[in-house]
């Protein structure tokens, strides 16, 4: 498929403000500097560490059994008390009976699924970190069968899991223990699209991707674009609030999403399924559901706003000496590339070791402590090209930036991404990833990782942060050669309090799922839990939607 | 004050390209075309018959007594059954007492308000068609002192009324009975802006005028502005979820509102007030009190995402011969003026007589049946002028707009403006106006004013359409030479029911507050009804704050 903000639409237009620039780069091209003074420690820190595939570290799926707890996560550092992220005791649902089956097999002929062999994708998550224990997989197709699952499972006392695309990071998209598996896989139409307004509808299986492919076809794109497109179901990116790399441009769910048919606990259908871009007939119920994680109601359709499609897309890539000076040239793209700057994203000289090193990924241009990816999007492919080039040379001769690379061609745009997109892979070819998904005041984005690395001096192989800075979402990676309990007690809750007294988010986009759940009161007053508490409770008294995630243990 | 989205920047570059619309367009003129087929009706309806100003039309203050039921609104046809818009009777909350104003004026040293001189504008509604009969009006400084007013009404079972600018359309900013007012307006500093972010904090009291000021010092705007910003407050705009001139570009304030600090009914407060773009730890709480209009809790601060100061703004007026012409339009703009596009509205030739009759505003451009405001916002002057000449030749060679005017100054910007902003008052002077906010799929926007006309014939004296019409949004409008019982049974339900049949929504930006609280079942399912009133008791369980506004009787 082609993807729009990866694809360069060739313009003769602007090739010759290109070349300039890359001219001038070369005249300003500084000398090739040593990588930033941190990475000294986290490359002796390497030495002599074979890396470890993470998706290989966890159990087979022999040693689990139906029902027991699989505490799978990391655990506290005296191996004895369980760390906040492990799983709690199982709540006291019912267990699947045969007569179970027969209900589910009869409303979904060929449709509930038990096999163990097909069920084991569906109980382990992306990362292969959390492992539950299912025995059954229900693939509705339609908003009905969904209330009648849901009507059913509560009158059963049946917990249930809402399964989208499963590409989750904080353990939120598979079961914890036996809990049924309510898949979203085959409902994937599309329903509507109005060419005038831009206003999607369809189900909430939709692959993101194939929508994407959809809407370019009649001139329009989605407003979200993820790294996992080619997975992630549009239920799943609404019901986790998800953020990527548009959100820059195009803003949050909150603000695109125009309506949601929701299925709540008890079967109840509620029908929120505007196509408006304005409707105050009301409180705006339909928010409730964006990001609370599938434990308030399972989503079964969405209607969406969706931009037209850019003519113009460039990206380019570059370095900086400081933090400092990445944060000025954001500000200076703010000013200068205004309405079509797409995307800001970074990632610090540890993230291009790792490239170098794991993914044999050389550095598109000499070495700085800092890389910047701009991307801008916009319908005139001319101005763009020369908005661009007016910031770079701003950029280069006030000396924000010391080396720079535009791409023409889409191979080179490509290439250009996946020096950002492909750091998580990277990571995981360095070792066991302690992953951080936090939000900052812009300014302490960094700080942060500096911090992080002065705590942990040898004691962790790599330390490396890169994310969205244009939104103030950094991604703190920290690596061992194997699962180390010292290591993670010394970075939590060191990063969470870091975290706290910044006032920032410590889950920016990921959600807390299973894996965060207990991490809340960082960010959220006791207060704001509390009411988060009545809300789970009114909407879903029994607890039986994707239990033991999103709210902490103390409110159950 | 200096408002942005008014003022054009004088562009050397881009003045040749508007010189050669200028001669495009006179050699493209047509004939003067006539009035709409419609307007002969209303044209005929006006004659003899002397405008009413609706602002004269409300009982002297003198004729309200305290506690005495104010059925001051539209009642049925038959003038013995109240029409749903009428208040409810009054609902058994307790009567201020001597002690009551002694505590009040005890926390609230000089700022417990009872002179009823000074009680007369908050008693009354903007358009005065709305009287309550409050004997206080307090006005704190601080959020702790707004939880100190709550916390002490809610035991003592006193209805409250919050009050912003009290700039609201639908009777939700007054009091109803004799519910204690708790003003805003003393809540007005602004309390941290991040340069850097663009983010904004201030207290809910904040003037949006004022707020627009302080920013535009520093290179940047509101995401939202609207024509009542010289009086309404952010709170109050976040509470009503206002919508406004700018919401095309930049989105609901779902979308721009970051944080909210909210005190709840029973004084507790609910600290959301985050300054982050992204934070998913549990639920958005925040969400469900914008737009509540007050009803679920008093918001005593706001953070919001601002966007830069556009560099460059272009206006453009002009005229359409059919409506589905005028969506080719707005079509072809989307395409060609892409990311810089910031507003799109319209008015028909109704409008325009009802403009150059009562405000003797002369038409910029020859006689069509539908007017465009095509407002462009960008980062470079030269580039916008060149999109915008480029778009507007191409809609004039292919006949999509039959004539039209271009802004190269910043007085003729705000003239043009005017045609569009002005509509509201010239409608004043033409009679007791119906006013309905209403959003609809786009294709059938029109339709409405159409059926309307045909439906009501001359029983009407006028009916417009006007509104933002790249939002989905109509302003239908209906007068008579006074208020008339038969001509608004005509009406409605009518074109609430017009509405429900294209699924539209019966208030797309104006809310329910007590005038339209009983028709939103035209708009929501009984399903969602229930859970908002569900939602309302959960968090206001004695029904304290705002009573009679947005929820419908039968829930109470």
């Amino acid at each position: 498929m082609q993807v729009v903000s990866r694809t360069f639409t060739p313009v003769c237009a602007c090739t010759p403000v290109m070349v300039g620039f890359f001219q001038r780069t070369l005249r300003l091209r500084t000398a090739l500097r040593h990588l930033s003074p941190h990475s000294t420690v986290s490359s002796a820190a390497t030495a002599g560490r074979s890396p470890v595939d993470l998706r290989g570290s966890f159990l087979p799926a022999a040693s689990w059994q139906l029902g027991v707890c699989c505490r799978t996560l990391h655990s506290g550092s005296d191996g004895s008390r369980p760390s906040p992220a492990a799983a709690p005791d199982r709540l006291p649902f019912s267990r699947i009976t045969g007569e179970d089956l027969a209900f589910f097999r009869k409303i979904l002929p060929g449709r509930a699924i038990t096999d163990p062999d097909l069920l084991e994708s569906c109980n382990v998550d992306w990362l292969k970190s959390v492992r539950g224990s299912s025995e059954v997989l229900l693939r509705p197709q339609t908003t009905e069968e969904v209330s009648q699952i849901l009507k059913y499972c509560n009158g059963r006392n049946l917990a249930v899991n809402p399964q989208g695309g499963n590409t989750g990071l904080v353990g939120g998209s598979v079961p914890v223990y036996d809990e049924v598996i309510l898949s979203t896989a085959l409902m994937n139409n599309i329903l509507t699209f109005d060419s005038i307004s831009g206003i999607l509808t369809c189900q909430a299986g939709c692959v993101l991707e194939n929508l994407s492919t959809y809407l370019e076809d009649r001139d329009y794109i989605m407003p979200l674009d993820l790294g996992a497109k080619g997975s992630c179901h549009i239920g799943g990116n609404v019901a986790t609030n998800a953020g990527g790399l548009r959100l820059l441009r195009y803003g949050s769910l909150h603000g695109t999403v125009l309506g949601l048919e929701v299925v709540l606990a008890d079967g109840r259908v509620l029908d929120c399924l505007a196509t408006l871009r304005k409707d105050n007939t009301g409180y705006d119920l339909k928010q409730l559901f964006i990001g609370s994680e599938g434990t308030l109601g399972v989503i079964a359709a969405v209607s969406i706003l969706c931009p037209r499609k850019p003519k113009s897309v460039n990206v380019v890539f570059l370095g900086c000496e400081t933090f400092e000076q990445l944060l000025k040239t954001f500000q200076l793209s703010k000013g200068m590339l205004g309405e079509i700057l797409s995307a800001y994203e970074f990632l610090d000289s540890e993230c291009m070791r790792l490239l170098n090193t794991h993914l044999k990924l050389p550095n598109p241009i000499s070495d700085c402590s800092f890389y910047v990816v701009i991307e801008t999007s916009g319908s005139d492919p001319t101005h763009d090209g020369e908005k661009l080039h007016n910031f770079l040379e701003e950029a280069m001769t006030s000396s924000l930036v010391t080396d720079g690379t535009v791409a023409t061609e889409d191979s080179k745009i490509k290439a250009l991404w996946s020096m950002r997109e492909r750091v998580t892979e990277a990571l995981t070819h360095d070792g066991f990833t302690y992953k951080y998904d936090i939000s900052l005041p812009m300014e302490r984005i960094y700080q942060l990782v500096t911090d992080m690395r002065e705590h942990l001096g040898d004691r962790a192989k790599s330390v490396v942060g890169y994310g969205h800075v244009g939104d103030g979402n950094l991604h703190l990676n920290i690596t061992s050669p194997v699962k180390d309990p010292a290591l993670l007690a010394a970075i939590e809750p060191f990063v969470y309090e870091w975290t706290a007294s910044c006032h920032g988010s410590i889950s920016a986009e990921h959600g807390l799922g299973l894996k965060k759940r207990n991490y809340i009161y960082y960010s959220k007053p006791s207060q704001a839990v509390a009411l988060m508490g009545n809300i789970k409770a009114m909407l879903d008294p029994k607890g039986i939607l994707n239990p033991y995630k999103t709210l902490p243990d103390n409110l159950k």
